[in-house]
């Protein structure tokens, strides 16, 4: 079947973690993406695990699949002008500098414009292209912690928590591949591109749900609160025999479910728990402790499969060792494996979004830096060698 | 300025979360939301904070606006007509039912293909629409708990945390609207519609970075580190004087800086310090420590303010209140005044993708239930009255 972005070419620019996301979607879903390296590489391509025979980031090879790659030396003129010739070809460009180097590398929106002026141009910066942060650096931990993002999550009298892994880095990255496709449907419409421009604080915060509105209408501001929900009991984590698990028996059908799947009956009787409101009043004092008490007295899988038979959502605390072999992670094919010329086989995330006419999928290995510069150059092996030796191209194993 | 989904028609059957956020984003940048309710309304229309003049939900305010909204029965023949009506002019057509509620309804993909075959048929659900748990309720904690996230957040040997606030929910509705846009992207090169189906599992899965690759190379899992990044030191969160501050100082110049600017050059000369590696194994049972010691003579601002200026990342924990009013938050527009008839003005979250070209922006505030039910079903108020009477139509003030 063929892909919905087949026949775009993207010029990728970008490192880490938030742009090469979003640049591995877009080739998900058929987009040609040509990653442009420094010389230097990918900063991820030194992360933790590194492949010990090949030396190959392990980390690397996980958000680079399906991409190309050029190694080109952009702060040689030279290297420069071979750019260009890529951006005169190009329908997309994504790159996520901090924010004024694409200005100093004479990269930035208005330059590359002059030159296509129907180009898609999408950047990733922590907090933005305007503002007195911008240009900042910034990481997924700095903008959890200025978002309110981290205060709130945890437990009360404890140290606020981060959310793991770097969730912001890749929530940006959905942000940025939204900003890409709106402009391409509006590129499609009127053959005009534009400047996309995506922050990670912005994103971080767009994640605060209606907190906003709640301080604005001068209500008490949230809270951290643990696992729970505050307004909806019981809806919680509880530690059981071997575990943890998650019930949420977020309304009275749910909880006398809940109660009866569990043998509870003395909880339905007891008028402290008649309504959602008074559960909610007395969760702390006394309806959290009988429940973790029953808790403890069962194995995650013999809760899950109670409650589960009764219709009450719930759900064993899962390592990622168990969430990879899921039966319905796997029936989703949300694991794919891929196989990499030095790396071997190895596991990866497949595509989130399902498409019935125009599937994406991952199809290639993550590059070697710089494989693909004659091939995307029009280089002969000669050329390219003395434009190494110039310092204008770089790859592995020429440095 | 033009919106870029300007001229597309959107059918909105979504309730509570993820798929009034994906729908309000398609609103935002121009796309004709109609909201379809039940005569018993989108869930949310009941969360609180509820205003208490009007009995509006603020919640439901913040996820709905700009979107018209017509109450219909899909439970009665004659409303299933009337939606029919809408599907024939409709580009896109996004919901967030339970697995199996549509076919029910006769209103899956199938029957509104037969009717039009060029629509955009978008569905959010907790599991997707296969697999052994397709037909199971989810909430976001048993998306976080199942996915593996919630086990890696929080410190080692205490609970598992979930991530707050309800951030899958939104990240789902990220993806869905991803998945319209390379759909709409197809259609308008072949004038083919197709299905969209998102999974909240899938979705969460998704932010588990490369771990399934890590699991699959035989490495050790990640487990539960707090705020720390295990690799790299220090980045973690300190508690100081007055709150929190998490710092970065991620490579070795990062780490000169830091200790110059925080005037603790004796860490400089310590042996144990003087690589990433060196710092990392020495991270817990010192150096973290000592850096608490200095972090708690000093205030947020004072600590932020060294850093910053030295240029090692840094950020206060901030709290909701501190957040919405942060000057970067603002400079961005990310905190945007909304006047509602009923609960007046309030703030909301902008927009976060920025376009140069075609900017979203939040329109009208949120709709009462089936306050355009004549104006888009074509109706006489006498029509409108005896299609409500007759328990087609719903509408505020009208049950």
């Amino acid at each position: 079947m063929a892909k919905p972005l087949e026949g775009l070419k993207v010029i990728d620019l970008t490192t880490a973690l938030s742009g090469p996301y979003c640049t591995m979607m877009l080739s998900d879903y058929g987009a040609e993406v040509i990653k442009v390296e420094a010389p230097s590489g990918d900063q991820s391509r030194y992360w933790a695990p590194v492949h010990e025979a090949s030396g190959e980031s392990e980390y690397f090879a996980v958000f680079n699949r399906n991409k190309r790659d050029v190694c080109i030396n952009l702060k040689d003129p030279d290297g420069v002008a071979l750019f260009y010739d890529l951006v005169k070809e190009a329908d997309i460009l994504v790159e996520n500098f901090r924010g004024g180097v694409t200005k100093k590398l004479g990269i930035d929106y208005e330059s590359v414009k002059a030159v296509n002026p129907s180009i898609i141009y999408a950047s990733a910066t922590g907090f933005g292209q305007n503002g007195p942060y911008a240009s900042r650096p910034c990481y997924d931990i700095v903008a959890q912690a200025m978002s309110g993002m981290m205060m709130l999550s945890g437990y009360p009298g404890q140290e606020p928590v981060k959310a793991c892994p770097s969730i912001i880095d890749q929530v940006t990255g959905l942000y940025l591949m939204n900003g890409i496709l709106l402009a391409l449907h509006h590129r499609d419409m009127t053959g005009n591109g534009q400047q996309v421009d995506v922050a990670m604080l912005d994103s971080a915060f767009s994640l605060m749900e209606n907190y906003p509105s709640v301080v604005s209408m001068g209500h008490e501001a949230p809270a951290r609160s643990g696992n729970r929900d505050v307004s909806i009991t019981p809806f919680d984590a509880f530690p059981c025999k071997d575990g943890h698990v998650v019930i949420s028996a977020g309304n009275d059908r749910l909880w006398t479910k809940f109660c009866e799947a569990a043998g509870l009956y003395e909880l339905l009787e007891d008028p402290r728990y008649v309504s959602n409101q008074s559960r909610t009043d007395h969760y702390i004092t006394s309806l959290k402790g009988q429940i973790t008490d029953w808790c403890m007295q069962h194995s995650k899988a013999e809760i899950e499969s109670l409650l589960v038979a009764a219709g009450v959502p719930c759900s064993a605390v899962l390592d990622i060792t168990e969430s990879v072999r899921h039966p319905q992670i796997l029936a989703r094919d949300m694991v794919v494996r891929t196989e990499h010329p030095l790396i071997g086989a190895f596991d990866t995330t497949g595509c989130v979004v399902k498409l019935s006419a125009t599937p994406g999928s991952p199809e290639m290995p993550a590059p070697l830096l710089g494989q693909d510069n004659r091939g995307i150059l029009g280089l002969s092996p000669e050329e390219e060698q003395a434009l190494i030796e110039k310092g204008v191209l770089g790859g592995r194993g020429v440095q």
